[in-house]
Parts: structure tokens; sequence; C-alpha cells
């Protein structure tokens, strides 16, 4: 193995660009190069590459996004045929690779380990969605954004008592943002697309408790289960109360990733490259009990990881 | 006079405690009393008061919000009659006022100075549309917050470029902070209630720059020009293009008030504790021409302050 | 068990108030009552304490600091013995104690425990230097503080080739957060005073880097491996580059909990009131392998845990 | 007039890259190229330069230091002579020179207006220091970080009381940083180069203050006055308490510029090349009075601004 092609695919998440420093770096070290790959799988099919030294890399490691860029294109498979795969990589003068993503990505990055070209696949979206592991990158700067808007809501809160806040989180079709965002700022009550909320319900126990005294009220709710105006509105019926959103929107996929995205994109990045120079192909790097490991691309690849519904129901006060 | 009190109305905005810190210091450096009135008007008419030693006030001046809570009750007149004054603040054992607050509180700090209670002014609104004065504490802060807004969006727009991002501020029914944030992030357009924008026009115009190959574009709308779904549809009807919506909601009016709100909070509140020995009343402090000073709180006050229209016009690259 | 005395001891970090808070709301559900004692392990010998209701904690969790307050006492044998402790905790009317704090406090806790009154321990030091548990609330924020210091440096290091900075970190006599943090940002070296560093090799190191065209450096030094003014001084004098430090101080125990540290303070709480309720005691919950845990508080207790050694050889490019 | 050549020179502050893109963004409109040029007046010298159209500058606005890079000689004088001006000019391509950067950085853009070619100079230093405006790009966003430094320190200092904390600034030479943020924090005591402190007599007022209870005190000291690990040993030896210092270092010069900084970089942009187009030279935007001008680069061009006296004593709460 020579090239190494590296690629970002589907959102972007912060933490991806210290990965793509870290298999720049630690490739150099072992006197790889590395090509990055321009536009998600759009700029692999389309043949869109730049080469990456230490010197490309040495100031992105802390930028939110990705500077390669990415697209949205996850159906790979109508644009790519396995017999293709061997010119394409030609054409860029890689000889293996290293794709970042969500769950749209792996299922890509599967179809082409399939063909025999070797590529190691690395968890990246703010969703944290992926079956097979615990930690997808981007998730715990997502988080904070969610924690930190919480931290200003509660400023006003304070302030003028009596008022109902919504906080409205992204993550797709998925909850594992807005539980957690929830359960770390003591929010009252979370919604999210898998489970059904009894709106009814959760409304009559915030007026009860914004009744007894309590000052303020904040509810979570992931951009799956929106739109968030419709809940609100629900809430100010119910409860009497003045209801106002908050919608993070994409500004919580972007920023400097945290300590912990930097760290995991850095020893994702370098296991990475080593299990490709070690011969390893068809894998994804994972956080699994508190471990680095890596886990095959099997199937269901892409598979959404199951929602913590016993972290949903104490946020919810509700039986389980 | 030996004892100021001092309270904060309306909406909340980051540096009252600042201010409130600086009004308890400087007192108490002078010798007199702070009673902090609780509520508002409305703990002001119901008597709610507390003593404000420079200990209690040690570690407020970095928080947001207000340690005094708030009212929305403008309507003083309704509850509280200029025969009631004198009684009114002899219960709470003060002598003289400082009222921190919006437009509406200061309709009621002239309507107690009317009476020949002395009172002192301090323009606190994020919405910074306060007629006498070119700045009121909190809108810097609230800006911060715009911008952050855009940095974080930017990371992803560069990332997954095609995309329309919309920012929608605070403001009350004013435009103030839409078209100082928009301006300050080079926003590509903004939209305010004061002025009817031409939505078709502007739509066009982002069509066409980013058919042209502009990565994004970024436009503002102030909360009292909404809903912004409304408009991201129509955006995205003309353009074709995703837009995606970030609603800054109370988020904006929290978190630590910045430098500059620190420092102006501080001068307000020191400034009108000098004025009330001074044996100033019915005026407000003010930044005019970058200057501190005091103006008369005169009819029409509360008025709101015009909007910036050479600003407006050159984001939206209108004609003027 | 109908009282549980709730106290934060040696160094404060970043998330003990969001403890404090998931014990008293978490306690309040059980029906316990929740008796803050104030000053930590100085505060409980004195019985200084004040109940703690779920309103009095409805605004904290996302504080810096500790409303407890704390003291570094935490020679507890000294001041008191055995025999004391049924009245010292009668006084106070509390028949349980959860404890927050760092190594020194779980000394102490273990003390109490040892004699028959049932303790929980809280690990809570931004040094992540404690036997039993892979991680101690704080240490996450403490992180976020030295990637965004190195973040703000890099913009001006980028702008201004050729310099060396240095970036001092807290820890005690302990580096585990020098090492992380170095490891996070990439820097080229990281001083801590576990291990006896080859200061003149890696100076020599960095200015071959440099004379190469390498940017700029940064090199991390834990405060007990300090001064870094001495370290500054032999780099420029190797290097014959311009040497700034940056030292972190105090600043580096402050901020709003992060997301993570909110979230495992959180954990950590509620599974104490709960340990309690099930009759344990001289235990201290834990991050083992991802999970959350209990482990005894047993002998070493207090000790140190080691430094991750590989991670400090991979960021000094130093054989193993 | 048809090219513009912008550099950058001296220190970087954050907001030089908002202003390298609002004179990009408005040159284009008024259909002038742009040539950046590269690394400060050094670059100038040696040739080199790149074109900067709207694509090259759409995502540098909110980034700290300047994608142009910068050098520290400002002795333009040694290094070029006045008949050398229009061929070292030619090779760029330029027929007019915007500058930015602080004072060293005025003297030699004046220098090169005296030989007739046309210079417009933006003043941007954190340091706030040059005569003739009261306001230099960069500055807020500095203070910021030390009001940010000082909320962090607050939390661990309220939490364990009786301790002194110094803050150390940037500021070269010059105390308008340390004065500054000093007087927003509320800041115990200040000392700054450009006035001898009475340090045994500071000492003895924070011992008393503390002996009497207050919880802890802050000193600001500007990098021109330190050493602070000095400082912080006569202050402990007086006092008998712990000092803790923070070197904010760097990490000040660095960042996402502020509101107040993007605003002001955009609007001296925009002025400096309209400045241009009017036929102007020689001169300096400027912030006058609350007001955008522009002042004439005269002599003492580059002469420090005086300190504000008043707000040093009022901080040092020393007679005047």
């Amino acid at each position: 193995m020579k090239t190494i092609g590296v690629l970002t695919s589907g959102g972007d998440s912060p933490g991806m660009n210290a990965c793509i420093a870290a298999v720049a770096c630690n490739a150099a070290r072992k006197r790889l190069r590395v090509v990055g790959i321009l536009g998600g799988f759009d700029g692999l099919v389309e043949g869109r590459g730049t080469e990456l030294d230490e010197k490309c890399v040495s100031d992105i490691a802390g930028r939110g996004g990705t500077i390669l860029q990415t697209s949205r294109n996850g159906d790979l498979k109508t644009r790519l045929s396995a017999s293709d795969i061997p010119d394409t990589f030609g054409r860029l003068g890689v000889d293996s690779l290293i794709a970042l993503g969500g769950g749209g990505s792996m299922v890509a990055a599967k179809m082409v380990a399939d063909t025999g070209f070797p590529v190691i696949a690395v968890p990246c979206t703010i969703d944290n969605d992926i079956e097979g592991t615990h930690y997808t990158i981007g998730f715990d700067t997502a988080c904070n954004h969610s924690v930190r808007a919480a931290n200003d809501i509660m400023d006003t809160a304070e302030s003028l008592p009596g008022r109902v806040f919504l906080i409205e989180t992204l993550g797709g079709d998925t909850g594992h943002l807005a539980v957690a965002s929830a359960y770390a700022i003591g929010a009252d009550a979370v919604v999210v697309p898998e489970l059904k909320a009894d709106i009814a319900g959760m409304c009559r126990r915030i007026k009860t408790e914004m009744d007894s005294g309590k000052a303020c009220a904040i509810i979570v709710i992931a951009e799956g289960a929106g739109p968030s105006q419709k809940l609100a509105d629900q809430i100010a019926e119910v409860t009497g109360r003045r209801v106002r959103p908050t919608v993070l929107g994409h500004a919580q996929r972007g920023g400097h990733p945290s300590y912990w995205d930097r760290t995991t994109a850095r020893r994702f990045g370098e296991m990475a490259v080593q299990l490709l120079l070690d011969g390893g192909s068809g894998a994804m790097t994972a956080l699994v009990g508190g471990s680095l490991t890596d886990v095959p691309l099997c199937i269901p690849v892409g598979a959404s990881r199951a929602l913590d519904v016993d972290t949903y129901h104490i946020i919810n006060r509700s039986a389980q």
C-alpha cells in the first residue's frame, strides 16, 4: 500500500477535519501518500482529489466542517458499478480508502470494500446513531451546543419566571441528540421521532408543576419530531403559559470540535491508517465499552442504533 | 438622600446584573444604602425589596439576567396613582429610584419622576431601540450571539455548498438587532418589521448569485418580521435550494455580558448614583456621540429609535 | 434513612453543582431530605449546613464551582475522631453522607465510612487522577479550556509564523490534564511531573522541524512540571525562536460544565442517592470500561491513577 | 485607479480578515481588482502577492488572525527607498494600497504615502494605542477574552474563598487593554507600564479588605508591567494569601472577532476603498466621538494614545 484516499461524506460533523489531519500526519510518518478526495463519494466518481501533506493540514484540526467538502449522495450504487472501482481509484492514484461519514456513508464504504478494494470507515455524525459503535465523531460538540443554549435560556428564564422554553435539536430522524441533551440540561421533557409522546399528559404535568411554583420549564424536541411550533402551540394552550422556541438548526453542526471530538477523531484517524497497513478492510473504527476498537462493516450496515429508552423515561418521568 | 431603590423591568438583558452591582458598590462607597426591589414595577407596588450590600453583589456582575427579577407589566398607571408614590416607596424605606429597563420601563420611570420622586433611568434592552441614546445595555452581547451562530453555520455551509440559511433574531417589533447582526456577519439580506421587504426580488437575487457559484447564502430575519418558516418556504420555492432556519429565541437574551456591556453597565450604574446625589431626576443615562451623558426622560419617552436605513440598504444591496 | 448530607471538598471542579442538584432532585422524588454542608469537611466539623430542596438547586446545575463552597483541609483526622462522628452529623440532622471531591476527599470519606456512618463518594477533580475510576467530574470541561486556548493561539500562530507557544495547564502534581490536552490539540511536546523530560532533545527536535518549514510549535506543560517560564527560556535559547507562554491558571477550573460533565455529574449524583437507599457505604461512584458503576473506597484510597505513558510518548514522538 | 493592494502588518488582530474581506467585496462591486500582499511590508518588498476575489474571501471574515500573514519588520526605511516604491508596486501590479496594522505599520504607511503613492491605513491592534482614533480593530475581542477569564476565575474564587487572582493581559508596552479589562470585570487593582504603581499600598489595601471578609481579589497586570510572577510573590508575602496567576498570552490575540470588531472592520474596509476611489491618500480610518471618519497620517504618526488615567484611578481607588 502506498497511497491512501480519504473522503468525507453525508452531513459534515465537527471533528472531521481533526480526523483528516490525523490521517495525513500519521500516514506521512509511515511514508505513505494521502490524497484528499473532494466532495464525498460524488467527488470519488468524478475523480476530484488533491494531495494532502502535513503542511496542508497544519491548521485544520481545530475547525468545524470539512475542508474536503461532502455530498449527500449516499446512493453510490446508481453511480458506480463494482467493475468501475479499480479505474475510479486508479485515476486518483490511490490504492486504499478511509471514508468518514454517517450511516449512509457506511453503506457506500461497505459497497466499495465488497469489491475487494481496501476500505476503513470512520463514523462521523452528530446524530450518534450508527449501530456498532457507542460514539460517532461530532456528537459531543453538538451536545455542548444544546447545553450552551440551555445555559443562556436559564439566565432569562430565572429573571422572568413563568415561561416554557422549547429547544429544537438536530438529529435527523433519530432522537439520540435530543435525549442526551435533555438529560444533561435537566429538561422537563423530551420528544423524539422514535417514540410516540403523550403530549397532552406532558402538558398537564408541566402545568401542574408550574402552577405549584416551578419557575420555568424546558422541553427538548428532536427535529424529526417537529415542527416545534406546533408543539409550542399545544403547550401554550394547555398551560396558559408563554412558550418560546429556540431552534438550533445548522448552528448545532458547526463550531470548533470539543476536546472529546478532537481526541476521538485523532484516535480513529491514526487507527484507520494502521488498520490499512495491517491489511484490514471492510471495518469501521468504533468505541465499544469505553475502548477503541474496530468492528466489521457487516449487515445491517448503516442501521440506526437503538435509542436509550431508559434515559428517555427518566427525563419524561414516565413509567417504563 | 439616604437609600436608593433599584429595580429591573421589562425584558431582562445581559448587563443588568453588572449595573445593579455598580449601583450597590458605588452607593456603598458614598455611604448610601441600596434596596433591590424584586420583580420590577409589580414588586414596587407590592412592596417587595431586599437590602443589597457589596457582599450581595460580589459575584453577580458576570451573570446574565437579573437577580432582582423583572415583570412585563409596564402599565404602571393602572396600578399606581401619583398619590400612592410616597407610601409605596416609604414602605420599602427608599427615597430615590434607579430603574433599569426598556422603552416601557422608561415610561413608567417618567411617571414616577413626574410625581416629584427622584428617579434616574438606565436603558437596558437587547433591542437597542430607545430614542435618546445610541446604546442600550445588552445589545452587544445579543449581537455576539448572532455572530457566533453565523460562525457555526459557516462551518457547515462551506462543507456542503448550495444551501440557504436563515437566522431569526430577537428584537421585538424593531429590527435594530437584525440589521446590526446582518451587517456584522455579512448576510446577503435582512428582513425587518419596520420596512416592507421585496421578498420575491430578494429570492431572485439569491438564486442568481448561487447559480453563479456562490457557495451559500445567509439571510437574517427579525422575529417581528416572521414567522421565519414562511420566509424559508418562499426562498426554497424560488431558489430551489434547501433552506435551514436557526431561531435564536431567548438564548439570544442570556449568557455572560460582553466586555462592552459590562463596561457600559458599570459606567451607567455609577453615573446614575452620582446623578441622584447631585439632585438629578427624570433623566436617563445615555451614550451619545461616543460619550456618556444623561438626557431628559421627556415626551415621547419610550419612543422607538429610527432604524439605520442606510445599513439596511447596504445589506440588501438595494437603491436607497 | 431520612436525610442525606452532601458536601464538596478539595479543589472545586465544574460539574459539582450539577451533581449537587441531581442529589437534591433525586432525593426529593424519593421523599428524602437533603442538607448541604457548607465549606467541605471543615464545615462538617463546624456543623454548618443548609436545607437543599428542589427550588434551591433549580438554577445551579449549569454553573461552575460549588454553591456549597469547599475547603482544602483534607486532613480530617486531626480535627475529628471516630467517636465524634455521630454527634457531628447529629447536629446537622443528617444520617448519611455524599462527599464530592478529589483524592484527599476520598480519604476523608473513607475515614467517615470506616466509623460505620453511611458514605458514598463522588470523584470530582479536573485532574482525573483518582485510582479506581477512568473519569472524574470536571476533567472534560478543563480539557475544553486547553483546546479553546490552542484554537485561539493557532489563529495568531498561523498569521505570524516562526514562533513557539507554551500552554501551562493545571493538574496539581499529576500530568493527566496536560497529556490529554496535548494529544487533543496535536501539541508537539508535553512535559509532566511524573516523567523526566529530555528537554534538550525536545528543543533540538522542535528546532529541526521549524527550520525545515514548520510554521509553529505548541508545547504543553503541566503546572507540576513548571515553572513554565524556565522552560520557555530554555526553548528560546536552543531554537532561537520567540517563545510565548499562556498560563491557564484557575480560569481552567471554572466555566460552565460541559455536556459530558453535566451528564456524568447527574448520573453519579442519582446513583449515589440510590446506593445509600440500597444500604451501600464506603463506595465511590465510578466510570469503568465505559460503564457507570461503583467501586469500594479501599486502600490505597486516594492513590493517583497512573499516567497514560503510551499517549505521552506518541505526543513526544519518543521510543517507549 | 484599477488595482488595490492590501496587506496586514505588525501583530495580527482579530478582525483583520473581516476587513480584508470587506475590501475585496467592496472593490469587486466597484469593478476594482484586489491583490493581497503576503507577509506584510516584508512581502511587499519581496513582491509576494495573490489575487483576492470575492470567492477567496467568502469564509474568512469570521476567523481570527490574517490569511495574508504579517511580519514584524516595521522598519521599512532600511529596506525600501522612496525611489523603489513605483517598481515595488509595479511588480505586484497594484496602483494603491490599504495597509492594516498597529502603530509601527502606520509609520510605514505614511512613508509610502509620502512618496506620492496612494495609501489608506486601517488601525488594527488589540492594544488600542494609536493616536488619532478611539478604536483599533481587535480590542473588543481581546477585552472579551479578559472578561471570559474573569468569569471562569470567579466560579472557583467563590467556591474556595480567601485567594488572590492575577490576570496578565497583553498590550505590549501600553496599558489600555489592562485598564479596560480591569474596569469591565471590576478588578480590585490594575498595574500598567505607563504609571508607577504603589505595590506595597495596593497589597495592604487588598489585605485589609480580605481580612474584613471580602471573598477574593482580582488584580490585572499588563504584560509590559510584568513579570506577573514577581507581583504574585509580593502580594502573597504582604497578604499571606495564596496568589494564582492566569497569563492570557497569545490566546488573547486569537479567536473569532466579536460583533463589534466585525462591524468596525467592515466599516473601515469599505471606507478605505471609497477613500482611495475619491482620490484620498495618507489618511487613516478612525473612530472619533462615536463616528466613523478619517484622519491624516501626520506626525507624530504611530504615537501612543494616552492612557485613560481617570479610569485607572477609579480601579485602584486612588486619589487623582
